[in-house]
């Protein structure tokens, strides 16, 4: 409802008169361009006429040009409608809301549905509203998504904040919010409905709560089918989206059962290609099926550009340009019921993207709200800085550690058998594992020859100074550690190491910065990044910057001998309790599938 | 927002609990049918599972089938969302609202947006609230679009209650109403804009009312394009849809500046198969194509069918099935943002239809709320009767008139050149003409052999006593009158006749019956019809009376000499002031496009 500037009676009956009065003009004429129309999925020579931020007529507008009317010639080029990207965290990126906007918007991307849920999960209502009150200082359209459920598996592990239905009238109601996010909560139905059915009594609550004031709610059914996906559904009020949806048949499944699949194609999990499949093999109406995100590095929006890439990749499965348009476009606006944006119609916001052609998808120019902001891959308007509050910068409340508080210690000695996370590389899915561990004056210790390491995840809120402590496969480590404060959803600290100093360390680095990602070897910091931010975010550093410390990090984890790519990434990954199989929080290591919590030594 | 019934938690927890509860059933399986699928244009054999009034699963229900569940085997038949009439009005039937549910359930309505422009004009927010409360008593879903402006032209004729913006929080507030309905006030818009801003002024504050209040406004933009239906759009709040759209370039441009379509295919105008040139010839997307009927006559629902038939004929067109389904299911549940209706997915409402086949749309059976209401062409659940108010039912407030009262006079002598209003058979659009008629005793009289007779629209509401006289041609009539008050969109009294005193008598009967129709000749009554309900329909007959009392009518109508086919029809189409060139009010003859009221006689 917040989305219809158009309510405004004295604007309306402006743009009105405008039309009306021979002897009126629009501002702004882009004249003799080929516009892409996602209402009728066609391609149609014409101009577009511009008053203020509403768009005033499409066609000829000849009769709107004035001698004040700022006219440019577009020369056949073709003529979009701003992008949407209905499903992105900026934590991901770990650049705020205004330097992602720098970033994106010369790739065309006018609206952005941010969902906070990592700021959430830290901070609670608090990092939410912030996030908002920065989104207010963008000259793109930012709105948000909000969780109803932090933790999202309460009782296995620890958040800065538990949000529950009673914050909802709270946080539903900030700037821009539209609705609820990822419906995290029961997301793996089958488990959530077995061993705590009162986190379904909340989220109905809170779905409830934000459908009778007007609002969308995200869901989110991986691996959903059938009765389960059905009850997915019916939680999320009955219209749910899906943003993690990997496969073709998931895909048909979702589309015929009305979610709106959210394709996602973001800088780590890509997997439109198989979704897009309904379509292009099965021929399925397009309606239904939207672009995303969800996590994108500052590296890839230089590199490749944002939802414009995204399309181009979508072309390139054999979509036809003005199809995989609309997917960005009339189609998440029909779903957010976004009446202004989205398409290029009498009375919609001017968020106008001109493109070279349809095949690099190469944009050119940008439009928002009727003013240019975007020139040639730059950003052309000044963007103010938004200052976060001390509250959002001091996020880290514990004391230093040290080695004996990261230990897993036995009375055994001589060899006992651990349980160990397999880490599988690109998927947030893990396996269960089991290895026979040295013991050394009680502590079971690393064993590099098998690729097994120390593994830490150290609530960081100052609620309970929890750790949670258990072995890893998979990073290649030889030596040294690392620590971040990055550790999906819940955020605490996660850190692995081939020996335990060097990890205490890491963690210590990470508790004196606030907050931040730190490489350790023999006892010295190798290299380290600060993310003041709720301890996921910087705003010291630029998207260039960012991209330019994270290699250096990742170079100094390839240096103790870190064979996966993307090392940080997979760590953080590694607290995430929704997907199976094991998993490592502040409680200890998680076994999803039975919602519970195991030993990290066998017996 | 108020057609969310999944807002109810507990309704959702149960639902929830019977999918992922092995111990818990459905109410109702409908197994084994080929299930239309709107959300991915398929047609995908499967079952549908029902629990109260919602669909719980649809594709294999087998383990939702318990011991107390029925189950239906389909045998292959397809299944359908209920079929949604997106504009119509109840008036133009001369029925109650429950009789028409009658009606039109058999063929698989079951959802009707009806716009009460009609009772709205005659009594203001008393009619519209009336009708309103008869719709709480009916099986299937009907929801209002109401009028926010009576007079359709202020100053040009008498209403029976002056609807304006001050009434809006009032009338888009009762039961069911979920917008404007047609935007009559500026679907002429040069002339309005030119005549009569202050309509503008009006109509943007009672748009941006509703608009704020997430309801939805419908266009009505006969024959614009360019910048006057972008100013249409913008009136309208920026979404608006448009149900007189009559040709294929003007479906076109509507299409392409985001109107949802309206194809209108109703009793007596049809303009589908022309608009539907769209999507057949120019492969346009067919998201925002929408079936209407308008104007529905209850003989045509007893022989025809209703949504069933005009797909079927969209079919004929050629338009693929499932898409012609589109047009009445998803398409309408997107533009009116119905979450609960339009598409068989779990969560919505369980209203079904089952079809023998696709090509005749043969309806066998009806499910409302997840209840069996139709078999075999029969509504077979009792629908109760309403008592309007008596305020209602006693509508014609003026004292009977005289001959005199009705005549156009003159102080010449001879023969006098009078304006003449040209009927065109089938068409709301007539032609200015003029003839030469004999004066009689100061009284201009009708000349049958060229065809024209006298005409009268006499304000009925007590307000003012207008009598507006003028002459007709077209109608055929060699002697006798007739009249009714049936006169859009004012509804006051409209009489024709060859002499003067038949054409007393017949009025003075419609004013004795309070609201009806009357044919008479040489002084008597032939036939005539009560039309109780704001002299605009009936709570005496069904629909099979109704169309036996219309025949009748019409066979007094022909021997009097009546040529034209629906002489009452026309007749009352011949007080609408927003379609162009002549028309009669109680203002007098009227000339449209200059705003203005002419004299009878030239000069």
């Amino acid at each position: 409802m917040q989305t219809e500037p158009l309510k405004d009676t004295v604007t309306r009956r402006k743009l009105i008169d405008v039309l009306m009065n021979k002897a009126m003009y629009a501002d702004l004429v882009l004249k003799n361009g080929k516009i892409i129309n996602v209402l009728t999925r066609e391609i149609v020579a014409g101009d577009i006429a511009v008053k203020g931020e509403f768009i005033l007529k499409v066609g000829n507008a000849a009769d709107l040009i004035g001698q004040e009317t700022k006219v440019v010639d577009l020369q056949g080029k073709f003529v979009s409608p701003g992008f949407i990207d209905s499903h992105m965290h900026f934590e991901s990126s770990m650049l705020t809301v205004s330097e992602f906007a720098r970033l994106s918007i010369p790739s065309g991307t006018t609206t952005l549905v941010a969902d906070p849920h990592e700021i959430g999960n830290a901070l609670g209502p608090a990092g939410i509203k912030a996030m908002t009150e920065e989104a207010k200082c963008v000259p793109n359209n930012v709105y948000f998504v909000v969780p109803c459920l932090t933790p999202d598996s309460p009782g296995l592990e620890t958040a800065g904040y538990d949000i529950t239905s009673k914050d909802m009238e709270e946080i539903l109601n900030y700037y821009n919010v539209i609705g609820i996010g990822e419906l995290q909560g029961f997301s793996n139905a089958k488990h959530v409905y077995k061993n705590s059915p009162e986190i379904i009594d909340d989220l109905v609550v809170s779905t409830g709560y934000a459908k009778s004031i007007g609002k969308i709610v995200d869901g989110n059914a991986p691996e959903l089918f059938g009765s389960e996906l059905a009850a997915h559904i019916i939680c999320g009020g009955g219209v749910v989206s899906c943003h993690e949806t990997t496969k073709k048949e998931e895909c048909i499944e979702k589309l015929r059962q009305g979610v709106y699949v959210f394709m996602r194609e973001g800088s780590t999990q890509r997997n439109m290609s198989e979704c897009i499949k309904a379509v292009t093999e099965e021929g399925m109406d397009s309606r239904r099926c939207i672009l995303v995100t969800d996590d994108m590095v500052a590296e890839d929006l230089e590199k490749y550009g944002h939802m414009n890439d995204v399309v181009r990749r979508t072309i390139t499965q054999g979509v036809d340009p003005v199809e995989a348009i609309q997917m960005v476009t009339i189609n998440p606006a029909a779903y957010f019921k976004f009446e202004h944006l989205g398409v290029l119609a009498p009375g919609k916001q001017a968020d106008i993207v001109i493109l070279d052609n349809l095949q690099n998808m190469n944009v050119q120019q940008v439009y928002i709200k009727g003013k240019q902001v975007a020139e040639n891959k730059k950003t052309i308007v000044h963007i103010p800085e938004y200052e976060y509050p001390i509250t959002v910068k001091m996020s880290v409340k514990r004391e230093k550690i040290n080695l004996q508080d990261l230990a897993v210690k036995t009375r055994k000695t001589g060899k006992v058998a651990a349980r160990v996370i397999g880490v599988i590389p690109d998927q947030n899915l893990t396996e269960a594992l089991q290895a026979n561990l040295f013991v050394d004056n009680g502590i079971v210790m690393a064993d590099t020859e098998q690729d097994i390491i120390h593994m830490a995840c150290l609530e960081r809120y100052g609620r309970n100074k929890n750790i949670g402590r258990a072995f890893v496969k998979g990073f290649g480590l030889k030596k040294g550690a690392f620590a971040e404060s990055i550790a999906h959803d819940t955020h605490n600290i996660i850190a692995v190491g081939a020996n335990l100093e060097d990890m205490a360390l890491a963690v210590n680095r990470v508790i004196e910065m606030n907050g931040g990602i730190s490489v350790v070897n023999n006892k010295k910091v190798l290299a380290e990044m600060r993310l003041p931010i709720a301890g996921l975010m910087t705003d010291e550093l630029s998207g260039e910057e960012v991209t330019q410390k994270l290699m250096e990090l990742h170079e100094c984890i390839a240096q103790l001998g870190g064979t996966i790519h993307a090392p940080l990434m997979h760590l953080s990954f590694l607290a995430l309790t929704t997907s199976p199989v094991w998993k490592i929080t502040d409680y200890g290591l998680i076994d999803v599938d039975n919602y519970t919590v195991l030993p990290p030594l066998v017996d």
